[in-house]
Protein backbone atom coordinates (compact mmCIF):
# COMPACT_ATOMS: atom_id res chain seq x y z
CA UNK A 1 0.00 0.00 0.00
CA UNK A 2 0.93 3.21 -0.68
CA UNK A 3 2.55 5.79 1.36
CA UNK A 4 -0.29 8.38 0.23
CA UNK A 5 -3.17 5.82 1.43
CA UNK A 6 -1.46 5.07 4.65
CA UNK A 7 -1.86 8.94 5.51
CA UNK A 8 -5.68 8.82 4.78
CA UNK A 9 -6.05 5.52 6.76
CA UNK A 10 -3.99 6.81 9.97
CA UNK A 11 -5.80 10.38 9.09
CA UNK A 12 -8.95 9.45 9.01
CA UNK A 13 -8.58 6.82 12.19
CA UNK A 14 -7.51 10.08 14.16
CA UNK A 15 -10.81 11.77 13.62
CA UNK A 16 -12.80 9.37 15.15
CA UNK A 17 -11.25 10.30 18.80
CA UNK A 18 -12.76 13.67 18.45
CA UNK A 19 -15.83 13.83 20.33
CA UNK A 20 -18.64 16.72 20.58
CA UNK A 21 -17.96 19.52 22.48
CA UNK A 22 -14.48 18.89 22.62
CA UNK A 23 -11.63 22.15 21.38
CA UNK A 24 -9.43 20.49 19.11
CA UNK A 25 -5.67 21.45 18.31
CA UNK A 26 -5.36 20.86 14.46
CA UNK A 27 -2.41 20.30 12.83
CA UNK A 28 -0.16 21.08 9.85
CA UNK A 29 0.80 18.90 7.19
CA UNK A 30 -0.10 15.92 4.07
CA UNK A 31 -1.30 13.44 6.74
CA UNK A 32 -3.52 16.55 8.78
CA UNK A 33 -4.71 17.63 6.06
CA UNK A 34 -7.06 13.92 5.96
CA UNK A 35 -7.99 14.96 9.72
CA UNK A 36 -9.40 18.10 8.46
CA UNK A 37 -11.16 16.60 6.02
CA UNK A 38 -12.26 14.03 7.73
CA UNK A 39 -13.66 16.41 10.74
CA UNK A 40 -15.37 18.31 8.01
CA UNK A 41 -17.49 15.04 7.27
CA UNK A 42 -18.64 15.14 10.65
CA UNK A 43 -19.38 18.41 11.33
CA UNK A 44 -21.58 18.26 8.36
CA UNK A 45 -22.93 14.59 8.51
CA UNK A 46 -23.04 14.21 12.11
CA UNK A 47 -23.92 17.89 12.99
CA UNK A 48 -20.66 17.60 15.56
CA UNK A 49 -20.59 20.21 17.32
CA UNK A 50 -16.62 21.45 17.75
CA UNK A 51 -14.13 24.41 17.87
CA UNK A 52 -10.62 24.20 16.50
CA UNK A 53 -7.30 26.11 17.10
CA UNK A 54 -5.19 25.76 14.56
CA UNK A 55 -1.47 25.28 14.56
CA UNK A 56 -0.56 27.47 11.26
CA UNK A 57 -2.89 30.05 8.89
CA UNK A 58 -2.71 27.11 6.28
CA UNK A 59 -4.31 25.23 8.82
CA UNK A 60 -6.81 27.85 10.37
CA UNK A 61 -7.97 28.65 6.44
CA UNK A 62 -8.33 25.33 5.50
CA UNK A 63 -10.18 24.09 8.46
CA UNK A 64 -12.42 27.29 8.37
CA UNK A 65 -13.36 26.99 5.03
CA UNK A 66 -14.61 23.10 5.72
CA UNK A 67 -17.08 24.45 8.12
CA UNK A 68 -15.15 24.10 11.65
CA UNK A 69 -15.34 27.39 13.47
CA UNK A 70 -11.71 28.24 13.74
CA UNK A 71 -10.44 29.95 17.27
CA UNK A 72 -6.91 31.70 18.38
CA UNK A 73 -5.13 29.78 21.16
CA UNK A 74 -5.74 32.79 23.43
CA UNK A 75 -9.28 33.12 22.96
CA UNK A 76 -10.10 29.21 24.42
CA UNK A 77 -9.83 28.26 28.03
CA UNK A 78 -7.52 24.96 27.03
CA UNK A 79 -7.35 22.70 24.50
CA UNK A 80 -8.80 19.01 24.55
CA UNK A 81 -6.93 17.12 21.95
CA UNK A 82 -4.87 17.93 19.76
CA UNK A 83 -3.94 15.97 16.47
CA UNK A 84 -0.48 16.41 14.64
CA UNK A 85 1.74 15.04 12.32
CA UNK A 86 5.20 14.38 12.69
CA UNK A 87 8.69 14.11 10.85
CA UNK A 88 9.77 11.60 12.79
CA UNK A 89 9.24 9.83 15.95
CA UNK A 90 11.52 7.69 17.69
CA UNK A 91 11.17 4.56 19.85
CA UNK A 92 10.77 6.87 23.02
CA UNK A 93 8.23 8.55 21.36
CA UNK A 94 10.39 11.19 20.93
CA UNK A 95 10.19 13.35 17.67
CA UNK A 96 11.18 16.21 14.71
CA UNK A 97 8.49 18.52 13.63
CA UNK A 98 8.93 21.28 11.51
CA UNK A 99 9.30 20.13 7.83
CA UNK A 100 6.35 22.27 7.16
CA UNK A 101 7.86 25.49 9.15
CA UNK A 102 5.25 25.53 11.86
CA UNK A 103 7.11 24.02 14.55
CA UNK A 104 6.45 26.81 17.14
CA UNK A 105 2.76 27.37 16.67
CA UNK A 106 2.43 23.68 16.77
CA UNK A 107 4.75 23.33 19.94
CA UNK A 108 2.60 26.47 21.54
CA UNK A 109 -0.92 24.40 21.04
CA UNK A 110 0.93 21.34 21.79
CA UNK A 111 1.47 22.31 25.55
CA UNK A 112 -1.57 23.73 26.18
CA UNK A 113 -3.47 20.48 25.39
CA UNK A 114 -4.98 18.02 27.63
CA UNK A 115 -4.45 14.90 25.21
CA UNK A 116 -1.73 14.78 22.19
CA UNK A 117 -2.32 12.43 19.44
CA UNK A 118 0.62 12.18 16.49
CA UNK A 119 -0.33 10.55 13.11
CA UNK A 120 2.17 9.35 10.60
CA UNK A 121 2.69 6.91 8.04
CA UNK A 122 5.19 4.15 8.58
CA UNK A 123 8.22 5.83 7.16
CA UNK A 124 7.94 8.62 9.93
CA UNK A 125 9.29 5.49 12.72
CA UNK A 126 12.54 5.28 13.43
CA UNK A 127 14.75 3.55 16.75
CA UNK A 128 16.20 7.05 17.03
CA UNK A 129 15.82 10.40 15.56
CA UNK A 130 18.07 10.93 12.66
CA UNK A 131 16.60 13.53 10.11
CA UNK A 132 17.23 17.40 9.95
CA UNK A 133 16.38 19.34 13.03
CA UNK A 134 14.64 22.86 12.08
CA UNK A 135 15.71 26.06 14.80
CA UNK A 136 13.29 28.65 14.40
CA UNK A 137 15.24 31.91 15.05
CA UNK A 138 15.25 35.57 15.17
CA UNK A 139 15.98 37.59 12.18
CA UNK A 140 18.83 39.63 14.36
CA UNK A 141 21.51 38.01 14.59
CA UNK A 142 20.95 35.04 12.25
CA UNK A 143 24.00 35.03 10.43
CA UNK A 144 25.90 34.65 13.92
CA UNK A 145 24.33 32.22 15.37
CA UNK A 146 24.77 29.66 11.58
CA UNK A 147 28.26 30.63 12.43
CA UNK A 148 28.00 29.48 16.02
CA UNK A 149 25.83 26.06 14.72
CA UNK A 150 28.60 25.60 12.36
CA UNK A 151 31.55 26.21 14.78
CA UNK A 152 29.79 23.42 16.92
CA UNK A 153 29.30 21.08 14.16
CA UNK A 154 25.37 21.03 13.78
CA UNK A 155 25.96 21.29 9.81
CA UNK A 156 23.64 23.87 9.46
CA UNK A 157 21.46 25.17 6.29
CA UNK A 158 19.25 28.12 5.79
CA UNK A 159 15.19 26.91 4.98
CA UNK A 160 14.95 29.13 1.63
CA UNK A 161 11.99 29.47 -0.55
CA UNK A 162 12.18 28.84 -3.87
CA UNK A 163 13.41 32.18 -4.78
CA UNK A 164 16.53 31.40 -2.52
CA UNK A 165 15.50 34.22 0.23
CA UNK A 166 14.59 32.76 4.19
CA UNK A 167 11.79 31.29 4.74
CA UNK A 168 10.04 33.01 7.30
CA UNK A 169 7.44 31.30 9.70
CA UNK A 170 4.18 32.18 10.80
CA UNK A 171 5.71 34.37 13.54
CA UNK A 172 8.09 36.00 11.00
CA UNK A 173 11.33 34.56 11.73
CA UNK A 174 13.92 32.30 10.21
CA UNK A 175 14.76 28.08 10.10
CA UNK A 176 18.09 26.95 10.31
CA UNK A 177 18.02 22.78 9.70
CA UNK A 178 20.89 21.49 11.54
CA UNK A 179 22.52 18.24 10.11
CA UNK A 180 23.39 15.49 12.65
CA UNK A 181 23.77 12.34 11.86
CA UNK A 182 21.99 10.72 14.68
CA UNK A 183 20.23 12.46 17.91
CA UNK A 184 21.04 10.11 20.87
CA UNK A 185 19.67 12.49 23.63
CA UNK A 186 16.95 14.83 22.03
CA UNK A 187 16.06 15.99 25.41
CA UNK A 188 19.70 17.18 26.26
CA UNK A 189 19.82 19.01 22.77
CA UNK A 190 16.83 20.87 22.88
CA UNK A 191 17.76 21.98 26.07
CA UNK A 192 21.35 23.20 24.84
CA UNK A 193 19.26 24.76 21.77
CA UNK A 194 16.94 26.37 23.69
CA UNK A 195 19.15 28.44 26.02
CA UNK A 196 21.28 29.53 22.82
CA UNK A 197 20.55 33.82 22.45
CA UNK A 198 18.15 34.12 19.46
CA UNK A 199 17.00 30.45 19.18
CA UNK A 200 13.03 30.83 19.41
CA UNK A 201 12.45 27.19 19.22
CA UNK A 202 13.33 23.87 18.19
CA UNK A 203 11.39 20.99 16.41
CA UNK A 204 12.76 18.11 19.60
CA UNK A 205 9.58 17.19 20.96
CA UNK A 206 9.95 14.80 23.81
CA UNK A 207 7.35 13.75 26.61
CA UNK A 208 4.59 15.22 24.50
CA UNK A 209 2.76 12.77 23.11
CA UNK A 210 -0.12 10.49 24.35
CA UNK A 211 -1.35 8.29 21.31
CA UNK A 212 0.28 7.87 18.18
CA UNK A 213 -1.54 6.45 15.00
CA UNK A 214 0.13 4.57 12.77
CA UNK A 215 -0.76 4.09 8.91
CA UNK A 216 0.10 0.33 7.46
CA UNK A 217 0.05 -1.84 4.94
CA UNK A 218 -2.91 -3.48 6.22
CA UNK A 219 -6.55 -1.61 5.97
CA UNK A 220 -6.82 -0.34 9.49
CA UNK A 221 -4.27 2.00 11.40
CA UNK A 222 -2.21 1.01 14.21
CA UNK A 223 -2.86 2.76 17.62
CA UNK A 224 -0.44 2.68 20.25
CA UNK A 225 -1.10 4.72 23.63
CA UNK A 226 1.86 6.22 24.83
CA UNK A 227 0.64 7.98 28.27
CA UNK B 1 24.75 64.72 42.94
CA UNK B 2 21.67 63.88 41.31
CA UNK B 3 21.51 60.79 39.67
CA UNK B 4 21.02 62.67 36.20
CA UNK B 5 24.35 63.70 36.68
CA UNK B 6 25.79 60.61 37.82
CA UNK B 7 24.38 58.67 34.34
CA UNK B 8 26.28 61.46 32.49
CA UNK B 9 29.76 60.67 34.64
CA UNK B 10 29.59 56.83 34.10
CA UNK B 11 28.58 57.44 30.60
CA UNK B 12 31.05 59.69 29.47
CA UNK B 13 33.70 57.29 31.66
CA UNK B 14 32.75 54.34 29.47
CA UNK B 15 33.22 56.40 25.97
CA UNK B 16 36.65 56.37 27.05
CA UNK B 17 37.21 52.40 26.80
CA UNK B 18 36.36 52.94 23.24
CA UNK B 19 39.82 52.61 21.22
CA UNK B 20 40.39 53.65 17.57
CA UNK B 21 39.47 50.59 15.13
CA UNK B 22 36.88 49.13 17.31
CA UNK B 23 33.63 47.26 16.59
CA UNK B 24 31.50 48.88 19.52
CA UNK B 25 27.81 47.14 20.53
CA UNK B 26 25.75 49.72 21.72
CA UNK B 27 23.24 49.77 24.11
CA UNK B 28 20.02 51.47 24.91
CA UNK B 29 18.64 53.73 27.48
CA UNK B 30 19.22 56.79 28.95
CA UNK B 31 22.58 56.28 30.23
CA UNK B 32 23.62 55.12 26.75
CA UNK B 33 22.30 58.16 25.38
CA UNK B 34 25.57 59.64 27.43
CA UNK B 35 27.65 57.12 25.93
CA UNK B 36 26.27 57.62 21.89
CA UNK B 37 27.26 61.83 22.93
CA UNK B 38 30.46 61.18 23.73
CA UNK B 39 31.26 58.49 21.14
CA UNK B 40 29.87 60.82 18.77
CA UNK B 41 32.11 63.80 20.03
CA UNK B 42 35.24 61.65 19.59
CA UNK B 43 34.91 60.91 16.25
CA UNK B 44 34.19 64.27 15.13
CA UNK B 45 37.14 65.85 17.34
CA UNK B 46 39.49 62.48 17.40
CA UNK B 47 38.81 61.68 13.93
CA UNK B 48 37.68 58.14 16.21
CA UNK B 49 37.49 55.17 13.75
CA UNK B 50 34.60 52.76 14.76
CA UNK B 51 31.99 50.48 13.69
CA UNK B 52 28.72 50.24 15.56
CA UNK B 53 26.50 47.76 16.36
CA UNK B 54 23.01 48.93 17.48
CA UNK B 55 20.80 46.91 20.22
CA UNK B 56 17.62 48.98 19.08
CA UNK B 57 16.58 50.91 16.73
CA UNK B 58 16.55 53.94 18.66
CA UNK B 59 19.92 53.80 19.25
CA UNK B 60 20.88 52.98 15.54
CA UNK B 61 18.94 56.19 14.41
CA UNK B 62 20.66 58.52 17.39
CA UNK B 63 23.95 56.85 16.73
CA UNK B 64 24.19 57.09 12.91
CA UNK B 65 22.93 61.34 13.52
CA UNK B 66 26.02 61.79 15.34
CA UNK B 67 28.26 60.47 12.33
CA UNK B 68 28.98 56.73 13.63
CA UNK B 69 28.56 53.96 10.88
CA UNK B 70 25.75 52.03 12.36
CA UNK B 71 26.21 48.31 11.42
CA UNK B 72 23.76 45.45 11.76
CA UNK B 73 24.99 42.48 14.38
CA UNK B 74 24.79 40.09 10.80
CA UNK B 75 27.29 42.32 8.91
CA UNK B 76 30.45 41.79 11.07
CA UNK B 77 32.24 39.44 12.11
CA UNK B 78 32.28 39.79 16.04
CA UNK B 79 31.71 42.70 18.74
CA UNK B 80 34.90 44.14 20.66
CA UNK B 81 33.01 45.92 23.22
CA UNK B 82 29.75 46.58 23.66
CA UNK B 83 28.78 49.47 26.09
CA UNK B 84 25.20 49.07 27.52
CA UNK B 85 23.34 50.05 30.87
CA UNK B 86 20.99 47.85 33.03
CA UNK B 87 18.25 48.47 35.17
CA UNK B 88 19.48 46.19 38.55
CA UNK B 89 22.87 44.68 38.74
CA UNK B 90 23.34 42.59 42.22
CA UNK B 91 26.69 41.32 44.02
CA UNK B 92 27.12 38.52 41.86
CA UNK B 93 26.73 40.71 38.60
CA UNK B 94 24.08 39.46 37.60
CA UNK B 95 21.34 41.81 36.13
CA UNK B 96 17.73 42.74 35.12
CA UNK B 97 17.47 44.39 31.81
CA UNK B 98 14.61 45.27 29.55
CA UNK B 99 13.20 48.21 30.82
CA UNK B 100 12.71 50.04 28.04
CA UNK B 101 11.94 46.59 25.84
CA UNK B 102 14.82 46.41 23.96
CA UNK B 103 16.63 43.49 26.33
CA UNK B 104 16.46 40.28 22.84
CA UNK B 105 18.43 42.67 20.73
CA UNK B 106 20.77 43.82 23.72
CA UNK B 107 21.20 39.80 24.64
CA UNK B 108 21.65 39.04 21.34
CA UNK B 109 24.88 41.92 21.12
CA UNK B 110 26.10 41.04 24.48
CA UNK B 111 26.42 37.88 23.63
CA UNK B 112 28.35 37.76 20.32
CA UNK B 113 30.81 40.58 21.93
CA UNK B 114 34.80 40.06 23.03
CA UNK B 115 33.92 42.36 26.08
CA UNK B 116 30.92 43.51 28.27
CA UNK B 117 30.55 47.02 29.91
CA UNK B 118 27.74 48.20 31.65
CA UNK B 119 27.25 51.46 32.67
CA UNK B 120 24.80 52.65 35.62
CA UNK B 121 23.92 55.58 38.30
CA UNK B 122 24.32 54.18 41.98
CA UNK B 123 20.42 53.43 42.37
CA UNK B 124 21.07 50.46 40.23
CA UNK B 125 23.03 48.55 42.53
CA UNK B 126 21.50 45.59 44.66
CA UNK B 127 22.72 42.96 47.03
CA UNK B 128 20.13 40.75 45.06
CA UNK B 129 17.62 41.33 42.26
CA UNK B 130 14.19 42.80 43.35
CA UNK B 131 12.46 44.31 40.84
CA UNK B 132 10.27 43.29 37.99
CA UNK B 133 11.36 41.13 35.12
CA UNK B 134 10.95 41.44 31.42
CA UNK B 135 10.19 38.40 29.75
CA UNK B 136 9.86 38.88 25.75
CA UNK B 137 7.20 36.18 24.25
CA UNK B 138 5.47 35.17 21.21
CA UNK B 139 2.03 36.87 20.27
CA UNK B 140 0.69 33.50 19.12
CA UNK B 141 -0.40 31.49 23.19
CA UNK B 142 0.63 34.75 24.76
CA UNK B 143 -2.82 34.83 27.03
CA UNK B 144 -2.40 31.38 27.94
CA UNK B 145 1.53 31.65 29.04
CA UNK B 146 0.19 34.69 31.33
CA UNK B 147 -2.12 32.41 32.83
CA UNK B 148 1.07 29.99 33.69
CA UNK B 149 3.11 32.78 35.23
CA UNK B 150 -0.43 33.74 37.43
CA UNK B 151 -0.67 29.73 38.24
CA UNK B 152 3.38 29.57 38.97
CA UNK B 153 3.07 32.71 41.50
CA UNK B 154 5.06 35.13 39.10
CA UNK B 155 2.84 37.76 39.32
CA UNK B 156 2.28 38.72 35.74
CA UNK B 157 1.77 42.44 34.39
CA UNK B 158 1.46 43.26 30.60
CA UNK B 159 3.62 46.18 29.04
CA UNK B 160 1.36 48.55 27.91
CA UNK B 161 1.61 51.51 25.52
CA UNK B 162 -0.05 55.05 26.11
CA UNK B 163 -2.98 53.70 24.66
CA UNK B 164 -3.38 50.66 26.47
CA UNK B 165 -2.30 48.05 23.49
CA UNK B 166 0.44 45.65 24.31
CA UNK B 167 4.08 47.03 23.50
CA UNK B 168 5.60 45.57 20.69
CA UNK B 169 9.79 44.76 20.95
CA UNK B 170 11.79 45.42 17.38
CA UNK B 171 11.50 41.72 16.40
CA UNK B 172 7.05 42.48 16.92
CA UNK B 173 7.14 40.26 20.22
CA UNK B 174 5.14 41.18 23.49
CA UNK B 175 6.44 41.82 26.28
CA UNK B 176 5.05 40.32 30.25
CA UNK B 177 6.86 41.78 33.22
CA UNK B 178 7.06 39.22 35.94
CA UNK B 179 6.53 40.60 40.01
CA UNK B 180 8.99 38.55 42.33
CA UNK B 181 9.77 39.70 45.72
CA UNK B 182 13.96 38.80 45.74
CA UNK B 183 15.80 36.48 42.67
CA UNK B 184 17.91 34.33 44.82
CA UNK B 185 19.05 32.32 41.76
CA UNK B 186 18.84 34.21 38.22
CA UNK B 187 20.83 31.08 36.69
CA UNK B 188 18.19 28.78 37.82
CA UNK B 189 15.07 31.27 37.17
CA UNK B 190 16.14 32.29 33.72
CA UNK B 191 17.25 28.22 32.68
CA UNK B 192 13.04 27.81 34.39
CA UNK B 193 11.79 30.81 31.82
CA UNK B 194 13.75 30.00 28.74
CA UNK B 195 12.87 26.61 28.67
CA UNK B 196 8.86 27.45 28.58
CA UNK B 197 7.03 26.90 25.22
CA UNK B 198 6.10 30.75 23.88
CA UNK B 199 9.40 32.72 25.94
CA UNK B 200 11.62 34.16 23.54
CA UNK B 201 13.78 35.66 26.15
CA UNK B 202 14.11 36.95 29.52
CA UNK B 203 15.74 39.88 30.97
CA UNK B 204 18.17 38.21 32.88
CA UNK B 205 21.89 38.78 31.98
CA UNK B 206 24.55 35.73 33.85
CA UNK B 207 28.15 35.58 33.19
CA UNK B 208 27.99 38.21 30.95
CA UNK B 209 29.67 41.60 31.95
CA UNK B 210 33.28 42.12 32.23
CA UNK B 211 33.27 45.63 33.73
CA UNK B 212 30.98 47.33 35.69
CA UNK B 213 31.05 51.51 35.52
CA UNK B 214 28.89 53.30 38.16
CA UNK B 215 28.30 56.83 39.13
CA UNK B 216 28.91 57.72 42.10
CA UNK B 217 29.03 61.23 44.15
CA UNK B 218 32.25 62.02 43.32
CA UNK B 219 32.93 63.25 40.49
CA UNK B 220 34.71 60.74 39.37
CA UNK B 221 32.78 57.16 37.86
CA UNK B 222 33.68 53.79 40.28
CA UNK B 223 35.10 51.47 37.73
CA UNK B 224 34.68 47.63 38.91
CA UNK B 225 36.55 45.09 36.57
CA UNK B 226 34.65 41.49 36.83
CA UNK B 227 36.43 38.95 34.53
Amino acid sequence: MSQALQKIIAGRRAAEFVQNGMVVGIGSGSTIAHVIEALGERVAQEQLNIVGVATSEKTRRNAAQLGIPMYNVDDIDKIDLTIDGADQIADDFSAIKGGGAALLWEKIVAFNSRQNIWVVDETKRVTKLNQYLPVEVIPYGANQLFKRFQADGFHPTWRLDQNGNPVRTDSANFLIDLHLPMIDNPRDLGDELIKMVGVVEHGLFTDVVNRVIIGTDSQTAKVIDVK
